[in-house]
């Protein structure tokens, strides 16, 4: 897998026609989407995806479907998850390619299936499009996790299908997929059988699954699609989804890829190896927004803030998993900020249209996953940059911020000085996983410190102004300008890349907790500990001895 | 260390008179606990307390006073902690101690000191014992984090003193003792400015710290000892602790201890180590609560309440830090579950006396310690026991229940069957760490249970009572209850130590989060994790190269 993993970069953009392991078929306001895993088609050599077990390379389609029936389906109010196996659900993610896998790997991976499971529950509470888990047969581990993030789970009732979490018992280490959140803060399984439900490998089933809230009905076999059916067909009543508009083509992202460089039409990347950072840089548009809605929907794939996003999208997700060495990203932008702007207006004066909607979910959902990446985020705001609005957020995301006092005498004296400019859209839609934006987030505890920053709405702020209100970190002039943010790389690539981790995982989640921040916090950070145990992956442990007949040998210290 | 830690056990008994590390003297109204650590006083060889530092025996001892002060000194508003050393306050937990030491007890120290710092905010917002920091010299890592834990930290203006948070930087590790939480969510210290701050080693000092929010304020050596005795004494005209109530001496416990038991005047404890398993039986009171305040006071040291929450607290603390292995605690009761009523009912009645607030709000860190203790927690309710009230609390904290139903036909067929009693108790002061009543927790979303189970409050409920209502989680009658409770250790005893510890730490806390829940939940996590990263704790790591003059070598990898 090391190998692989070196040699091979993983690639996130697929379309259905290319899929190996779902199907996805609508049929008016139901699609399915048909869970039948292709044995031999994992991303890596070394495993079989036996009894529709998951790899990354299965949950990266699962995420292209997820996303494509938002934005080219308006119609489909109901998505039904269901299994194209007999017998069995889904079991989960494959032991095989985790007990091989690097500890990186291991926890990328959960990273991002968490994050297609949140975006599972986005679509259901922002998109009218709710999803239902038709589990007709064992949903065992990631199994029942993919149901978990479904609004309503079906169990079929045929004294052989169950649903369970048997990674304690039988790999030494916990659900990874916000399982355990799920059951006890969405579906309130009483703490006891929540415990007693996590230690039996075998699951509960049938009415027992149902007293206990494991699911939401126990349906038997016969009648099973009847019913399913009719249940799909209740969910898409209550969506507000429009039945006449037409989709928006997700088209194939123009993107080029090198050692040294990643390019999209309004993203570039340029990746420094030796420094362990990657310079991004993000182009605001070059026109104005559409005139109307249906301008913006033909300019369909192309339209400014949705090209922008699913561009970010890919590259934060290409850098995570291909370049786990390049510890440090540096955002800046170009472009007109009042472009950004009368987009970001474009986008909140139609939130109640379909499309405008899908836009602001996934804008929001893109930064959600740049709040939750474990790289140093430094935002740099030099002249003719445009952190304004939606793109201010790139720099309020940031763990730090710079914004140049002044110009650059030497190279442009009569540039215009940088400006960031605060727009409606950090002042609400754009919501971290705490539930708050991050000028909240930025000054929780600080009610004067926000009311200020916010008063100063639509006003383009220079340096001093915007370290003032606390928008920005520091304000170096032109002549300290380049070895500040030179000092500051370097120092971060100096630092333990884990104890960073730890810390920036800590302080950009100020205040409130959510499912969310507890899964993405805690779950993950208990997960992470317990994979990093030679009771879970030492030669002797649970994870590694799966499978091979021998049991595992554990330390028996509780620590 | 490892050897030291298998060869001598920890005793957390201790008196001030036989304080190596701290002076506690009282002047009216206020207090003050000068550190002044014995370089040569460390708990194992191996290590110099220099600047003062400490390890886990220093932490003893203040445990030991912030306890003392609430039931001994009523008469005390204010508690300054300074230090007694020049230009250093306190230069936090031990490197060359957490260096040499094994995981399992650098996670046991960290969680004992972040319990006495939680006691210290405890003791300013449930006491009326306000504490202040007067930082009269450089406070670094743990130092700035017990500063922290004060209501008001003063630091030392004399463009030396500085506070720090140079774990990252300098040990590749993360502050321990809550220390980022407490800047995010306590200071509101902007999350840029944290960040830049917990990557310089040398820290923030003057005004810069002020306005940054990391202290209150910066004082001038000139003048500091009169303004900190007149931030003493401002503190403490706010509270309302009485002015002429009598101390309750915390007397020295009765406790006998060998390899197989643990056993105090209500408390015992057997220890099985082939089982993995301890067996604890808590004696309720023999007589009924004292006629009024007065007797109460006289009883002292030995009134019921008071006496068991003591000999819990020392027995958690013992086995925690002295018998890892043994994984699975069985809680059981025995006597009258109208006295345990009657006892709690004296303390609720009374709840405005001071004296009856220090013990509800013992109870309640005690019992806040078990939520926290990473071993799996049963209660095994039999007949002859008296799960009632305050008592019924290790039921509801563990992760799973056993209630007899009916009797052992064997052995006293003609005995009452065992019962569970809810009380007023169970309904409100007891909160845990979430902030929410251990019974609000396990119906967490269940408003119709919860209300259901409330509504049977002081009527004795046996198992099958109690069991349809969600109040323990198994009724097993007498053919099967030795076998069930076997099982289930043995069970418990099979599975992976680290993977259960993540689970109950996980399950235990559902609903809202608080500054502890993230303290004990998220941050632990973090570190546990970083703690087991060979880039802290491997041969090269941080934390061992630490003053070798050897830099650390890093796996630069982000995971």
């Amino acid at each position: 897998m090391t190998e692989a993993e070196n040699t091979q970069r993983v690639e996130f953009r697929v379309s259905p026609d290319r899929y190996k392991h779902w199907k996805l078929s609508t049929d008016g306001p139901v699609a399915t989407l048909t869970m039948d895993v292709d044995e031999r088609g994992g991303l890596v050599p070394g495993y079989e995806l036996k009894l529709n077990s998951y790899d990354l390379g299965v949950d990266i389609e699962l995420y292209d479907a997820v996303q494509r029936l938002r934005f080219e389906h308006p119609e489909v109010r109901t998505v039904v998850i269901t299994s194209g196996k007999p017998k069995i659900f889904c079991a989960g993610a494959n032991i095989r390619m985790l007990a091989a896998s690097p500890h990186g790997w291991k926890v990328n991976f959960c990273k991002f299936t968490n994050e297609t499971r949140n975006g599972i529950e986005d679509a259901t509470a922002s998109s009218g499009q709710t999803y239902l888990a038709a589990v007709n047969g064992t949903a065992s581990g990631g199994g029942y996790e993919l149901a978990l993030a479904c609004e309503h789970i079906m169990l079929v009732d045929d004294r052989s299908s169950a649903v369970s979490l048997p990674e304690l018992p039988l790999l030494g280490v916990l659900p990874g997929t916000g399982g355990l959140t799920r059951v006890s803060d969405k579906r309130h399984v009483r703490r006891d059988l929540a415990d007693y439900f996590s230690t039996k490998s075998e699951g509960v089933s049938g009415k027992k699954a149902v007293q206990w809230r494991l699911v939401d009905e126990a349906v038997p076999r016969p009648g099973w699609d009847e019913t399913v059916a009719e249940r799909a067909a209740e969910l898409a009543n209550r969506s507000s989804r429009p039945q006449d508009a037409a989709g928006i083509v997700l088209t194939p992202l123009t993107k080029t890829r090198d050692d040294d460089a990643i390019s999209y039409d309004h993203v570039q990347a340029r990746l420094d190896r030796d420094a362990g950072r990657v310079d991004i840089s993000v182009k605001g548009p070059h026109d104005h927004p559409p005139a109307s809605l249906a301008e913006a929907a033909r300019h369909g794939a192309r339209f400014w803030p949705l090209a922008v996003t699913r561009e970010l999208d890919d590259l934060i997700l290409d850098l995570r998993t291909n370049e786990p060495e390049l510890g440090t990203w540096v955002f800046r932008t170009e472009g007109d900020p009042a472009l950004v702007l009368a987009h970001d207006e474009f986008l909140l004066v139609n939130a109640t249209d379909w499309f405008a909607n899908e836009v602001l979910h996934y804008l929001k959902r893109t930064l959600r996953r740049l709040d939750v990446t474990s790289r140093s985020l430094i935002a740099a705001i030099e002249p003719g940059s445009c952190f304004a609005g939606s793109l201010l957020e790139l720099a309020l995301a940031a763990d730090r911020s710079f914004q140049l006092a002044g110009v650059f005498e030497d190279k442009d004296p009569d540039a215009q000085p940088a400006t960031i400019t605060l727009g409606d859209m950090n002042l609400g839609p754009l919501t971290m996983s705490n539930g708050l934006t991050r000028l909240q987030t930025r000054f929780w505890g600080d009610e004067v410190g926000y009311e200020a920053a916010a008063k100063r709405k639509s006003e383009p702020l220079e340096a001093e102004d915007a370290a003032d209100l606390g928008l920005v970190t520091f304000a170096p002039d032109d002549i300290d300008w380049d070895d500040e943010i030179r000092i500051t790389t370097e120092e971060r690539a100096s630092f333990s890349p884990d104890a960073l981790t730890g810390l920036e995982a800590n302080y950009r989640f100020a205040g409130p907790e959510t499912m969310e921040t507890k899964i993405f916090g805690r779950l993950t950070a208990w997960q992470n500990w317990i994979f990093n145990r030679p009771n879970a992956a030492g030669p002797d442990g649970a994870l590694r001895r799966f499978g091979t007949g021998q049991r595992a040998v554990f330390d028996r210290k509780r620590v």
